[in-house]
């Protein structure tokens, strides 16, 4: 192991240690007090707003200076108005109402009663591209779920997220009476830190990979290896099959809906066409995909790429939709499922019969008729903000996955008499 | 490779495939065909029981020519009455009312709704101890949860088993109208089969693990490694505490209950003393343990052994109880959770604070106050039988996992106005 390994090492075991001392009080801690964490922070990108935006200006000269392109560079940027608006979804978290973590099952002989308590799971580990607005949105998510967490973060963003930590995180946790070492991040640039992010089964039992990629598909790999569980979608690719009963404005509006942002997971990738109406579809869609701006070339078959290619990850020719022929929504349903990674998939149609049957038959995580599967994602699906979001085909959060679902199942069985003597 | 390992990835890719085929149909079949289905089985416990019972004394003939114990004998063994009591779970599975699969969540813009699915995952992989009945257990909770399965079980029990599959479950998912292929039971004697069961996450996404301990453990170690995953415990044994505030004849009823079976994961394994009340306690509970039919003996510190040391899987030292203090309810509640697997532990107090403390510091899958762990069982806790247990620290089916949690979420988004035409 190299001494950059061992950094890493130890910088993670060391945070994930003092997050979960902080985790036991964190998860017992009273709603106001978390109510309060969530409303100083708010407060706070305002009042420590200038030392957050040196730090931002920090990392971006290096950035510019190490050659990072413009998007990049844009994504990396903090100003006073994307300040605003993180401490708006901070205050609209805040607004959110509690929902009950523990219901009543059942009587149970002997005079007992079963509940089911939703307990934070300790201490999540959470790793994601360099924004520095993510460092507060996901420490925000994790705060709210009374979970401690190891934060992990691209290293053009370490100084920005350090300054956000440093400065408007820990300092609201400990004016709420909570341990600020529950959230930690990890100051170490570079791939070993992500990487030792998810080799402490024992200290991180849970880590969310946000972002998509060979990255992101290898540390999921190397986490399964170490036993430590992810939260993640190495790839995603949206599908929307046009059926023979599709109307043509809607299907035009609804591609067009599906391709807003072209470097997103859940964007129109793969476009389905009923084989019967392909002669009068197929070349209307090219038509429109070549208009737009920037223009949106179709791959049509014979292919020479897998069908679920992602072309989201394909800087070169992201503004590529792959084009294939499928013989009625069964058909359809079952190449998503096969040839794609299961994330979402769409049906454009009038007849109900059709939709029936397709999303029958399609298991991925978000499954539309007649609307966009753009709209995968905690705040348009569920009103909330996503941690990440999962593709697991296993019982559990899957798709967007929400502070809601950060909880392990307990069971607890009470003397059923006293059961309200345990009330928080 | 050699030839018999061979052979059992040709059987379990052979029969994951032919389940898969089944799984789709199985899937979105009505209730009336499950329904029948499992009553269908029910009957043919009784219809085909000379073929069954046949298949049953050859395995006992070659397990006790091998070598096989007494108590694995018994297990292994089928007689009328255990067919009987077999077929009174499946009518009691199929006596219990369905619930709904498919929820609204909200109403989203554009004149569109927002559902939730409750989707089968698919395949699912089991792999049990050689008991013939949790052949016919498993495939029926599979069945009721819509999951096509791949069955495999100890090589001593698989003609028995084999023998149920071919004239109970096959020929009753036939007359139901499904296709017999959905469960799968691999005949394949050995090892080789069980680790090529977590060997196809493509085919096999999940596998239900049954029973604990170095084989169990191994499984699902080699299931990470592959993609795989699992629902499993490999290791169990569970704490009670003893207060101070604890009622003396309460916390000897207590352990005698949690000891009415000493080879399962969730018998008394590690009893927990308060420390002030340790001269007071510990002599009275090693008499009565000293006084059991067969006598339980207790291991005092210092141990020779990690604390959460799992008496059940020692042969030559199951009647065995660890005994350690605990300075209180806090103190107990860390012991359990750092020193032992987390499955289950109970707090035996008459004071409803120190109950209050211990549950709220506690995160195993099961929490007791003043009842006996040996209720973390899916039909004591829940009134349905268990597929199996899960100790994992992460969201999702956690303790027992019965045939209510196999199933994927799925976000579906549809015309507000159509929604009820997808009604199944």
């Amino acid at each position: 192991m190299t001494d950059v390994a061992t950094d890493a090492v130890t910088a993670v075991t060391a945070a994930a240690r003092a997050a979960g001392a902080a985790a036991g009080p964190l998860a017992n801690a009273p709603t106001a007090a978390i109510d309060l964490a969530l409303r100083a922070m708010a407060r706070r990108l305002t009042d420590s707003a200038q030392v957050v935006l040196e730090a931002n200006r920090a990392d971006r000269a290096a950035a510019e200076a190490a050659g990072m392109s413009g998007g990049l560079l844009d994504r990396l940027r903090l100003d006073r108005d994307r300040l605003a608006a993180m401490a708006d979804q901070l205050t609209g978290l805040a607004d959110i109402e509690p929902e009950p973590t523990r219901h009543t099952i059942r009587e149970l002989d002997g005079g007992l009663v079963l509940q089911e308590w939703q307990r934070p799971v300790g201490v999540i580990g959470a790793n994601f591209e360099a924004r520095p607005n993510v460092a507060v949105d996901v420490a925000s998510q994790l705060i709210r779920s009374r979970n401690a967490g190891v934060l992990r973060t691209g290293s053009a963003a370490i100084g920005s997220a350090g300054a956000l930590i440093d400065h408007v995180v820990a300092p609201s946790l400990a004016e709420a009476g909570l341990d600020p070492a529950a959230i930690a991040l990890i100051r170490v640039a570079g791939h070993h830190s992500a990487v030792a992010l998810v080799s402490q089964p024992g200290l991180i039992p849970l880590v969310i990979l946000r972002g998509s990629g060979d990255s992101t598909r290898s540390l999921a790999e190397r986490a399964a290896l170490n036993g430590v569980r992810t939260l993640a979608h190495a790839d995603g690719g949206a599908v929307i099959y046009l059926d023979a009963a599709a109307d043509r404005t809607r299907a035009v509006d609804l591609i067009a809906a599906s391709l807003d942002r072209l470097g997103v997971c859940n964007r129109l990738n793969l476009l389905l066409v009923h084989a019967g109406s392909w002669a009068d579809t197929v070349p209307a869609v090219t038509a429109a995909l070549a208009a737009r701006q920037p223009p949106v070339a179709v791959s049509l078959p014979p292919h020479a790429h897998p069908l679920g290619y992602e072309w989201a990850l394909d800087s070169a020719a992201e503004a590529t939709v792959t084009v294939a022929a499928a013989a009625g929504p069964a058909d359809a349903a079952r190449i998503a499922n096969e040839q794609t990674s299961g994330l979402a998939a769409a049906i454009v149609t009038e007849d109900p019969e059709a939709a029936r049957v397709f999303l029958g038959a399609y298991s991925g995580t978000g499954a539309f008729w007649n609307a966009t599967p753009r709209l995968l994602d905690g705040y348009k699906l569920l009103g909330v903000p996503e941690t990440g979001i999962n593709i697991d085909r296993a019982p559990g959060p899957r798709g967007p996955v929400t502070f809601r679902d950060l909880y392990l199942r307990q069971y607890v069985v009470v003397p059923a008499a006293q059961a309200d003597r345990l009330d928080p």
